[in-house]
């Protein structure tokens, strides 16, 4: 997995790939410096009018419901279709899905219209799509996953065509088959806002350079995302200057650092 | 209230209560930056079909109307009704008021509509919502307060029954019987945008830890958020790297900071 | 043009210019941020119902067709409308205009209906407005110009009657008679999103405090902008903490190292 990972970051910073996000406010500054530190192309397009047309040039699509509008999910949907069509990969990142039912219908109205090809988000947020089985607490994203989740996980990649990621303190990426499960990253990456939207643009990235095998190129996009957090933290352990030394990392982080500190592991 | 101000920081800290923010897109991820590194947990939602069940959920509503959209006062106005009847605490932040009709009458219905706990802004933008006896200048929030606007201050505290706080060279908190005199923070914060909606945030923040007394828990925002601002300036006085040492300084300050540095003095 | 370079400089520290923009959602904050460091009042409001009024306090409108909705169009006219009316400079800046139709026809409509005193993007979005004799290529910024390319930017300044303003390794600024070159600048400016649309925001400030020469003015800003970049790259060259280290640079630099660093050359 390491050398893959390497492999695939120098192919995003030799061809930067175009990846469309239609994002929340909150993020979209921030995401748009994450894909472009790592080396990709950015580009933040909301409008019915040209979601299609933009989704011709890109390499794969980021679809994110922070601060969500009703129409917006009309455009993620149009969009989907396109990528759909195209066969790029489709992020979904269902930030704050199980809070209100307007996020929760969004999600579940994307999934049932168009194919996404990975859904990113924490715990709380990819269970509220699962039935009442999987009781969820809140956002919490601190907690590590139990065997019943990882089952959970996997059945819901299965059923949905897609694979699941799930951020925590250990990460566990899914399709259903394999799981892969990421070590890397660090606490204080929850205290800055739009992390978790960063990787889910990262995961497109390296999803556009490897559309063959989404849950491995998103298992990578993980380990190199939480690497970055971990060099950037001891570069500084306060919120502020640790923001900006994560966008340094990702800059900079390159063959030998991921080859010697990934801590990315697949089990069956 | 040195002591209450860290008795406040800390219970954020501890109980990272949620702080539901309708804002404007400038500020949207500074003001979360802002709210996660002092220890309280944000949320950006403003569409009508969210805002009520979001709420639900929350220990503070802020409300701030800059880059305002006409359909956003309706989504304010329903979130302030459901926080007035969750009997949580509604900051409110005039933004531009008193420069445009769409931005006073905005305040206005909001004000009339709805019970807001906290008015925060600076004089010409408090002031513009008051008859004409008081003049304003444009947004110019480096005067110090005269005798005069002080008791036109608390006249509009009493008479909108609300706490009017005023951020100026020495900050002034009223609730029409009491005055907070606030002397920390610097010059350079209004060199860095998004500083006053972060305040407001932080004001929202204080008040849903005590919510027994707002005008004093506005007081204790005002004074940790200016000694952050005072810290920050210490590590760099130019504004690029003072905003992110500031948000560094929300982070790290701590009782002992606050006992020792905190200028802040109730009058009657 | 150095000597009036700073004087420019000087000028909007000492009266700080109000510049309105209608701007992306991506860039707002750093965008803001980017004018007051350089010593502007940034105001962002986009709301039909507030534009007219809100030029009416202003030095100078920036527009900027980013993350584009329809409607935001109409807002974009109204306000080009009343600038006009007013006689303060108006700036546009065509982000991804020639990407989508939605773009380039926003982008045609507003030069249309209204007067543009300043069109700045890269060479790809101003040839994007051009007949099909100039056949560019995707967002490329980093090629360095022709002489068959400038005689192109000279005659569509001269068709349109505004200045064409063009940013690549070294920039080119037109009225359709005289051209000024600007040298200064660096690649990682491109690894920071929003550095664009940051200097279109600036160009309306130079332009504000001389808008007896909009061309002239539009070249000391580019000027100035990238001296801000190449000191900045001194201090940082990764991109999280170089974009920290530009806006400290902005509000930094001054009379001496515009004197002697400036690359900016006028040719006929």
């Amino acid at each position: 997995m390491n050398v893959y990972t390497a492999d695939l970051l120098e192919t995003i910073r030799r061809t930067s790939p175009l990846i469309h996000n239609i994002t929340n406010y909150v993020v979209m500054n921030s995401s748009a410096n994450i894909l472009l530190a790592a080396g990709a192309s950015p580009v933040m397009a909301h409008c019915q009018a040209e979601v299609e047309e933009m989704v011709s040039f890109a390499g794969a699509l980021v679809l994110n419901i922070g601060t969500l509008q009703e129409d917006w999910v009309a455009s993620m949907i149009l969009a989907a279709k396109a990528a759909n069509q195209k066969g790029i990969p489709v992020v979904l990142d269902p930030v704050g899905s199980g809070a209100t039912r307007l996020r929760t219908e969004a999600v579940k109205r994307i999934l049932r219209e168009s194919r996404v090809t990975v859904l990113r988000g924490n715990a709380s947020e990819i269970f509220s799509l699962q039935s009442a089985d999987v009781k969820t607490k809140g956002v919490d994203s601190s907690l590590d996953f139990s065997d019943e989740m990882i089952e959970a996980a996997k059945a819901m990649a299965s059923d949905l065509q897609c694979v699941v990621a799930i951020s925590g303190a250990v990460d566990c990426i899914t399709d259903g088959a394999r799981v892969f499960r990421v070590a890397n990253g660090h606490p204080l990456m929850t205290k800055v806002t739009g992390m978790g939207c960063g990787l889910s643009s990262i995961v497109g990235a390296f999803c556009a350079v490897d559309p063959s095998d989404p849950a491995k190129a998103t298992a990578a996009a993980f380990g190199y995302y939480g690497l970055c957090g971990d060099l950037a933290v001891k570069v500084s352990d306060t919120p502020g200057s640790f923001a900006v030394a994560f966008v340094d990392q990702l800059y900079m982080v390159g063959r030998s650092e991921i080859t010697q500190l990934l801590k990315l592991k697949q089990s069956a």
